[in-house]
């Protein structure tokens, strides 16, 4: 079983290669340099990809200006300092246009071009940002493109599409990762880390780890700013 | 109106362009550079753009790896002097694994990142080249997605994807681009041209579409070698 894992160095796609792995598969570590602001995430992504035994790690570029007019890519501030109800509404000012699309279809791309059957990814429906690209429908939609257009899809074996944090809490995600020893203090959610990597504890990704930290009874290995 | 147009610098794009510019649209064109044989038809695609009246003329990158395992990217020989009955059976050497899945997520991207309510592209169901992701399912699923995964869509208001050739012969194609004043000279069709831009004449493309012209009753202006 060949899985390519979309790994963004962050606490869910970390525990999602740790699931994979847990199953004996070989998997391929897939992640994006996007013009982001926290392209340090990019080194957690390698450390998280050797921690776990990825069999490969390959970071794809994508033209930056396809993904502009986000706070992530430098198009106005992050969101500091919200609560977890207002983190839940809305489309909040760091979601990157169609940013998911993107990093999926590039792995149905690679998954056609190098004979891997499987794309597994770190969406979650609960506790997520608001952005509509984690929802089970765009997920679905995916499923069906990879399914339409792909010499795979048209021979009846389509690239199948794994989300297995999808119903999962951060807590429980959190936990689930902790007993397949994930060493969380590799991974960065921070949307604006310090250059040394340091978490600033206030964006919507930390106030969301923070807590599954919390809710999950394991202690936050996580170097905050000023902490 | 603000329409993304996707640009090969091949006929059928090129006759979209000037289908979208007929309805007094502001027309911006991408293009991509993803490790093609024939990237001189980036070349023409700027010719194209220009002479259309494109309000900007964009080329993307994507990371080859992605795309690899074609014929058309390195990975093969593009087959040569196939008939058009072998033509129109199965998936041949020169589908790029899930090309225009990711060509249209860029496009679904910028389309959100700059505004546009529309996306063109120039894929057509008959006359085509046996390719999964030209098929109207499949860009009915891709319509999905930009439905599902983007802050527009979640707004009500889905960036519209449109393939007004879909339904179209070649002879069709450009018998509309001739009346339009297409000027099909500055087209490059050829998987294998010469460094010069002539075309091999024997390619699938070719074949196709120098029956186009035959068909269409209108001169083939195409320079082919040794012709």
């Amino acid at each position: 079983m060949r899985t390519i894992v979309l790994l963004s160095g962050g606490l869910d796609s970390a525990t999602v290669l740790a699931l994979c792995r847990a199953e004996g598969k070989a998997c391929h570590a897939l992640s994006f340099r996007y013009g982001q602001r926290h392209a340090i995430e990019l080194a957690a992504a390698a450390r998280v990809a050797a921690s776990l035994g990825a069999a490969s790690h390959r970071v794809a570029a994508i033209d930056v200006a396809c993904l502009a007019g986000s706070a992530l890519t430098g198009g106005g501030a992050v969101p500091k300092g919200r609560s977890e109800h207002e983190i839940g509404h809305g489309i909040p000012a760091t979601y990157v246009p169609a940013r998911n699309t993107l990093f999926v279809a590039h792995a149905i791309a690679l998954a056609e071009a190098t004979g891997a059957t499987e794309i597994a990814l770190g969406i979650n429906a609960l506790d997520y940002s608001g952005y509509p690209d984690c929802r089970p429908e765009w997920l679905s939609a995916m499923q069906e493109v990879a399914r339409l257009g792909t010499k795979a899809g048209v021979a009846g074996e389509p690239v199948k599409l794994l989300a297995p944090l999808l119903a999962m809490s951060k807590a429980e995600i959190i936990r689930q990762g902790t007993a397949l020893r994930v060493d969380y203090s590799l991974t960065l959610s921070c949307y604006d880390p310090a250059d040394d990597g340091r978490a600033c504890g206030a964006c919507d990704a930390c106030v969301l780890r923070r807590r599954g930290f919390e809710e999950a009874g394991v202690p936050d290995p996580t170097r905050y700013r000023g902490g």
